[in-house]
């Protein structure tokens, strides 16, 4: 006893000791009303001050670990000591899978980041589409932090509202009127990011029909997540500039829809910027059928060249209140900081918030008034400028290797953080990535992405956090070994 | 047109000009083709420098909002606007309400941020049990957030893990270790906050019997998530020292219960602390109809006085994997930051890593890794020490006014940030609330935290953000108010 006692420079040192006696009694290295050593004596033992023995004798006292007796010393209270007690309830091992519900295991089923991809150290990982953490620039995010802190400081750390904090849904508001959204009728709710968004969604709606239609191929969390919500999925296949409309329409005839579900820029993982005419015509086909639908906002900041475009929600006009807009900026700047929104009918907004409050009370206040500062500074706009030229940069680098190495039939992507290829029918990308691997280079399977089990000759390449001399040399070893398949 | 425009001055000016030319364009006031003022022209227009609008046009340009003509000026680019389009999609309006499950209209229902007690301005409130923000240490914060963000900003801005940020993990399951917990077997996963370990305990387990047990009053959140579930309520009375064991062996000996949920320290809202002897029998009783528990932390780091008593799970000890430990700093440190835990059996943990990465990825790391350092720092202790000091003097000062004007039958609570009254039968708090209420005080019926409608006599006050002042006055108008109605 108290010779495994280490001290860390960087802690107080009477926390440290207190700790450690917490330890022994908890674990019944000192048993009830068993004596301490002195203060003096236990200095000794763990080379600490006698005065640091005091104050965390004074602690331990406090929180009620040991009593003091006058002139006698210092002794552990009996109940803090569990295992001695007669009354120790029975060794129970409960079955804790027989007690799941298929909605924990779809999630476990589906959750790539325990069955997905995984690279070795070193290797050239195509896998992420998160932001360059090189490019964020750290002093504003702190000086955005300090001016909100001396701002409102108190405020921000006490409970905050389920709908949001009040400056940002306002800044959100107006940002969403700027990209041609009539916000009438509307209301927005702070999320933790897109996936919260979309999770409150499916689990606040009625499942009437059972039936969610989307893209094929599409986001994988959002194929998840209908799943997890027992969704029968019809995928509609994509044309060079966005969903095949005549097979929208064949599957709207055919049998009636819950929910569309729909990435128009940037579609993961296709990396496609569905054409303006085509939204206009893809709303108007889903108005027909009163079918709600949830637009993915991602990536749509990250167009890198062309004219902007207007999301669906804008489209859709102040008389039509069948999109549910998902936003968040997480793909392109800090996706630690967990801020995504929710915009669509108020009616509707008002559940959602609700749901979340029953859910999580509300997103971090910290986050939300970081990034409000950090936005409202105007960082974003010259972080944005910043981060647009160096990934569409990378983006021409790694289309151009594409380009020069891949026996690939088709590639997609018009910016953003990756682009799509698809081989001809024959070459299994599973396959591709076993040999790829055992080169060091690792990527995503295409498959994954399919609501109907196809796209086996397909993958995703996502570039933003792989260097330049990587993506050239990682696409050669991609390329190569595919050619040796085909 | 630009008469309305206004310069905030704490915002770059050329990123003001820039958002309300947009809006002219989104909105249609400046149309398609349209040409825009020359920068010299809108610059006088909107009293800026020339450059600004230079930088503002530069912008508009790149973000594909304009397109210059070389000699003529700049034009807006057709796509903007919606408004126009001919094949704009037909005015739907949905009626959402009747898209709306159960589990969104429950959480809508319970929700008491909507249909609670509202505070007039300047009345006194006690029905907050938040901490009283006055006693947050801002300077180490603002410190911890440094720290933290100079040894690995880049890092803590990107994604994270969803069973939560590693340094906080690890100094969690410690924490949990000194309070007299067995680890082996079990795992820890960070939450955003109590609600969403809750909330995710919920959506994972199989409703066998769709029957949960609880004490009775009990919670409002917890009452609220468990008919979000669709549980059938079953709540056991509670006596001086926690939940009633003859009510509760009847009650598992009679039917049974896929789960008990229990607040042993502090309970909400009677704010008594479950003896050391009941806990071991309360398991006991639970183990033996192997009826899992989650366990409530509600608090336990506010004991005033007393012996440290350890919670259900570490009295169930390393052999019983039935406690479900539900933690939180929230009600005593800070809420804002989202941060909770679940420590329980290894699977189940592993299943709810999943399903909290469906919903939402991650708890905030930037709240995590602030916390961490904050506690590592030991600033906890410190900030502990003090709050207590402060929380205990008030609730001496909140309980000796309820013993000196209230007509009341029983009051419980331990410490913690509240008291919990109890009137005779015939005294309907309600009535007493809205009597209150004209005189500017208003308080928590007891009701509302009642699993069978009962506690209509009953009422919680929370006294941790009223002055000792308004406690002495708000506390006299109420007992002269019952003293009337009674």
């Amino acid at each position: 006893m108290y010779s495994d006692f280490t001290l860390a420079d960087d802690r107080p040192a009477y926390i440290q000791v207190k700790d450690y006696m917490k330890r022994l009694m908890t674990t019944g290295a000192l048993q009830a009303d068993q004596k301490l050593p002195s203060t003096r004596e236990l200095g000794s033992l763990l080379h600490v001050s006698r005065n640091t023995v005091l104050n965390a004798y004074s602690d331990l006292e406090d929180e009620g670990y040991i009593y003091a007796v006058k002139g006698q010393g210092h002794f552990v209270i009996p109940s803090i000591n569990t295992n001695e007690t007669e009354a120790q309830p029975a060794n129970v091992q409960l079955d804790w899978t027989s007690r799941l519900n298929d909605y924990a295991r779809l999630a476990e089923a589906n959750d790539l980041m325990k069955h997905g991809i995984r690279a070795g150290k070193g290797a050239i990982s195509f896998t992420s589409i998160a932001p360059d953490e090189k490019l964020f620039d750290l002093q504003n995010v702190k000086r955005a932090f300090l001016d909100r802190m001396s701002l409102e400081g108190e405020v921000l750390l006490n409970y905050g509202y389920a709908k949001g904090y009040k400056p940002l849904i306002d800044y959100l508001l107006h940002y969403m009127e700027n990209k041609g959204v009539d916000v009438s009728g509307k209301d927005l709710l702070v999320t933790s990011g897109f996936t919260e968004g979309l999770s409150l969604v499916l689990a606040a709606l009625n499942k009437g029909h059972g039936r969610i239609l989307c893209e094929n191929p599409t986001h994988h969390t959002a194929i998840k997540n209908f799943k997890m919500h027992g969704y029968a999925i019809t995928g509609v296949p994509m044309e060079q500039d966005g969903i095949s409309l005549a097979d929208l329409a064949g599957e709207l005839a055919a049998r009636p829809y819950d929910l569309a579900y729909l990435v128009p820029s940037y579609h993961n993982p296709t990396g496609i910027v569905m054409s303006p005419q085509k939204r206009l015509e893809t709303l108007r086909l889903l108005s027909e059928y009163e079918t709600p639908v949830i637009e993915d906002g991602f990536n749509e900041e990250l167009r890198y060249s062309g004219s902007h475009i207007a999301p669906l929600v804008a489209c859709a006009g102040g008389g039509n209140n069948s999109v549910i807009y998902l936003g968040s900026f997480s793909k392109i700047l800090f996706p630690g900081l967990r801020v995504g929104w929710v915009l669509a009918d108020k009616t509707l907004i008002d559940y959602l918030e609700s749901v979340k409050r029953a859910r999580s009370i509300h997103t971090s206040t910290l986050d939300q008034s970081l990034l409000y500062q950090y936005l409202y500074n105007g960082n974003f706009e010259k972080y944005l400028k910043r981060a647009k030229a160096e990934y569409k940069r990378k983006y021409e680098l790694a289309k151009s290797c594409c380009e020069e190495w891949l026996p690939q039939h088709r590639l997609t992507g018009d910016g953003g953080l990756h682009v799509f290829v698809q081989f001809e029918q024959g070459l299994r990308t599973r396959e591709l990535l076993e040999a790829c691997s055992a080169q060091g280079v690792v990527f995503t399977p295409g498959d994954i992405f399919y609501t109907d089990g196809g796209g086996q000759h397909t993958m995703r390449l996502g570039f933003s956090r792989v260097s330049d001399e990587n993506i050239r040399k990682g696409i050669r070893i991609i390329g190569e070994t595919a050619r040796r398949m085909v």
